[in-house]
């Protein structure tokens, strides 16, 4: 048997073979479209000439930090444009960046930047505060750089915080070099970047993404949200959450304008749709139920269509009628962390539009089919490793396979091992899988609550409650909820003798969590239990129903 | 110094690591819309769902017979179902697709199926005397597979011919699985197509590409292509030059609706415009004459526009406002068969459009930008390898590097290594770059013509003869020259109906070019053309040494 030719003298070299890279998107756009809006953030405008040339400054004082690869940049920022540059910036260096959720708690964060070994971190005036806390926690000693973002609206919430760092961030990035000879990865595998999930159990795990995943998922998004040239995308969704589903890096493929956006308001989500004209957004339910909501004094007319892209639970047909009715396309998207965010897409057909109430509620409720850059979906017996059949009914665990499903956790070879074993990510989702091929979510086994696009893990709240002297069971489940999607809610059992309000209840968890996590209601009553003792979950989901 | 830890238990594995392929596009479009139509031809349809399974059935047909990795399955067949199908049954085999340029001869037919070493060869019957006699010359003994296309057009211009194989494809393809189980390649650097260039000195070289480049192509297109979801793509492009720019993996990305087409005849690509809705085709610049100079009994009505993506020679401004006056939408594309076809791409941009005259014709004469897939594009001095000044007058030799250049030459290391030499992929077509960034050829090295010891691009001179209102299509080349060394000669087919005579155009050239770079003779005949309608300046150099 003669050896195969095409095996022979046919191998990669630096002409036909380079690392699948985000960057390149940019520096493409940048080469193309200098002159091109690439950044809006409240009177800052920057072109994608200034954009990429921020990006390379930026990369150059933290390589003259002596930044390079399998170093770690914490930042903690908002939507803003500091945000934007570190998505490309820290990866021209070769190091990785970990984007910390703003909503955390010192004691969390200071977990991460140990974890982590954050060399540097760049954070947000808004947040410095809770860094700073978190700073006199940890270990790592970073260079700290604070973000004074001159666009800070007037009306803010909430005031700037204290400076914090040794740097100041525009002065950091001035020091840099606007023609800084940035890398290329050494190998389309290395790290790009490192998200920390809320981990039911124990400390969280830091789920690391890839320069391949994050390219691949730049086009997939772009197929999928149906973006074409210029796309104008306003950032609703957080930029800290799955690095904003990867449209940081997409948006570079079809040299579109990002409008970004520090709070999540109706009227600046409206003045940014008519002023910027918007074509895209992502965000949780609670995003659209803040823009169906708007009074009419925030609302602003517009005349494009805008695309809204949102996950987690399917949203409801009032609030897709509610959407249309105010010029939004509402595409469902379903993932995970793990999977650079959504790799799922409920592909709508036309043919569907015709269906009538519960037909077309029940497709609406779907997760979908894979993202065309997933591999592989499918709902598989977890003990057997064989698909379930494709009834609508038999319940079995959605798992992933692909390119764009994480490197694993990082420095935690028990729970990537355990999340990839049998050759499948394993989301932990239960669902089932329907005779033409889309899958649907039936319950999550671990018990997580998604609240506002943010996800509250059940065990950590129930940790908290445990730690009330009062209480001698407790459990905890999400309640449908029509602003955040779900809520936690707390069942509780006090110990004979002992008396506790519900809302000392909810005090005491304010000690010890962030206040997103904090039950909305506590429930007084005895806890079902299973004859050996397990909480029955699914009861307290039936009382939360009901109560 | 501690190790990276990013570099720690985060190893590929089936979970997080798939080769790309286009295969799990088709995969996909079959899965999600297996009813939408995938191949119109003739009277035939077939679904998503049809074509995946007839891919199937061909690739197990094709496993019966001992096909697997590393065989070479060579076609000769027009843009039929058959030819579609096999960019997919072959692939899913791990073997490779060879297809052969239909015009070719015996000869030429006969050192490709050695040199491929082909074990099997699907015909068509229009090109069943063709194949008989290079299979009579071959060493090879491939299995031969007659294909007799049931749509075969009743006002065909040629005959069917014999049946010259053991096995007929329709029978074949029916004694395949349709649920076979396919293989994904074993690495994403595995070869899927062959393609041989026709060199113009020695042997044709076989250019193979990889799972990778064709996924990645897939993407690419879409994006500059324009294409949204199921798009209608009408087979203008012959698919065996450069397995059709990648369009048939391409249209598996949005299922897109293929329409074939045997022969490119004015009324046949009207029809198919008008009563399948066709949203985009491809084709040399002989396509575009073809639409426009159609018979009124030819054309037909119809409401969309449509984009046509053409290669080669920029079209000229008359023949731009022609496609526009007749709903076309112009894209112009460059590359070669060793970058996948088009992989620079004249981005257009929409401030442009208000440019008058020359200001705008110089702008679509230019080639472009690299392709969103192409990691660089460069033109280099390829004695020192630097760029040269990006200035729009310095010429350099356009060079290439990135994921969408073949592995290489089929055995022919030598080849091989030359156009790699220096880590660029050498084009041997000279450019300039211009301040922008975009590139514009100036013409085939082998094509410059050096008189007096002065450069003389031929593609100016070309575009000055342009300039002439009787003139059709032309072509220059160098006639040596006892003074001057070579001298520029003008080969000029005039428009029907127009008469100019050779001192009349040389008195045009000269109001539009320097003396030294006016043709010296004009002789008046018809150009040769390639199939692909390039212009055979070989034919033109022979003709220019006997004249």
């Amino acid at each position: 048997m003669s050896q195969n030719p095409y095996a022979q003298n046919l191998d990669r070299n630096p002409a036909n073979h380079q690392p699948l890279t985000p960057l390149t998107l940019l520096e493409r756009a940048a080469q193309v479209f200098p002159d091109h809006p690439a950044v809006i953030h409240g009177n800052t405008r920057y072109t994608y000439r200034a954009f990429w040339q921020r990006a390379r400054r930026l990369a150059s004082a933290l390589a003259r930090h002596g930044i390079g690869k399998g170093d770690t940049v914490s930042v903690m920022l908002s939507n803003t444009p500091a945000m934007l540059e570190a998505h490309f910036g820290v990866p021209m260096t070769k190091a990785v960046l970990h984007s910390i959720n703003t909503r955390l708690d010192a004691a969390v964060i200071a977990f991460q930047l140990d974890h982590a070994e954050a060399r540097v971190v760049i954070v947000d005036r808004e947040f410095s505060a809770v860094m700073k806390e978190a700073l006199a926690r940890a270990k790592a000693q970073p260079l700290v750089i604070d973000y004074d973002d001159p666009d800070y609206p007037a009306d803010a919430p909430y005031p700037k915080g204290e400076r914090i760092g040794s740097q100041d961030y525009e002065a950091f990035v001035a020091s840099g070099d606007p023609e800084f000879a940035w890398a290329m990865p050494d190998d389309e595998w290395d790290a790009i970047s490192l998200n920390y999930t809320s981990g039911t159990t124990g400390n969280p795990k830091g789920v690391v993404y890839h320069h391949r995943g994050a390219a691949l998922m730049a086009y997939s998004n772009t197929i999928h949200a149906g973006l074409g040239r210029h796309p104008v995308y306003l950032w609703t969704l957080p930029m800290f959450h799955c690095n904003g589903w990867c449209f940081p890096w997409t948006l570079a493929l079809q040299a579109g304008t990002h409008v970004c956006l520090r709070w999540v308001r109706a009227k600046a989500m409206y003045d940014a749709i008519a002023d910027h004209g918007v074509t895209h957004l992502c965000g949780a339910p609670v995003v659209m139920a803040t823009l169906i909501n708007a009074e009419e004094t925030e609302r602003r007319a517009f005349a494009q269509t805008v695309t809204f892209s949102t996950a987690a639970a399917p949203p409801p047909e009032s609030v897709l009628a509610a959407m249309a009715e105010a010029g939004f396309s509402v595409t469902h998207l379903y993932g995970l962390t793990e999977t650079y965010g959504p790799a799922v897409v409920n592909e709508w057909k036309t043919a569907w539009d015709g269906l009538e109430g519960a037909a077309k509620a029940t497709r609406k409720a779907r997760q979908g089919v894979r993202y065309a850059a997933l591999e592989g979906l499918a709902v598989l017996d977890p003990q057997t490793m064989t698909p379930v059949p494709a009834d609508g009914e038999t319940m079995g665990e959605v798992m992933f396979r692909g390119n764009i499903v994480m490197k694993g956790y990082l420095k935690n070879k028990a729970a990537t091992d355990e999340a990839f074993a049998g050759g499948w990510f394993h989301s932990g989702d239960l669902g089932v899988m329907h005779p033409d091929g889309y899958i649907q979510l039936k319950d999550r086994s671990k018990d997580i609550i998604i609240s506002g696009g943010e996800n509250i893990s059940s065990i950590e709240v129930e940790d908290a409650l445990y730690k009330h002297p009062a209480i001698a069971a407790c459990g905890v489940v999400a309640r449908a909820d029509e602003k955040w999607g779900e809520t936690p809610v707390a069942f509780v059992e006090l110990k004979p003798g002992r008396q506790a309000s519900a809302e000392e209840i909810i005090a005491h968890c304010r000690n010890h969590l962030a206040a997103f996590k904090c039950p909305r209601h506590v429930f007084f009553v005895e806890i079902p239990k299973t004859s050996t003792g397990k909480i029955q979950k699914f009861r307290l989901r039936e009382m939360a129903r009901t109560l």
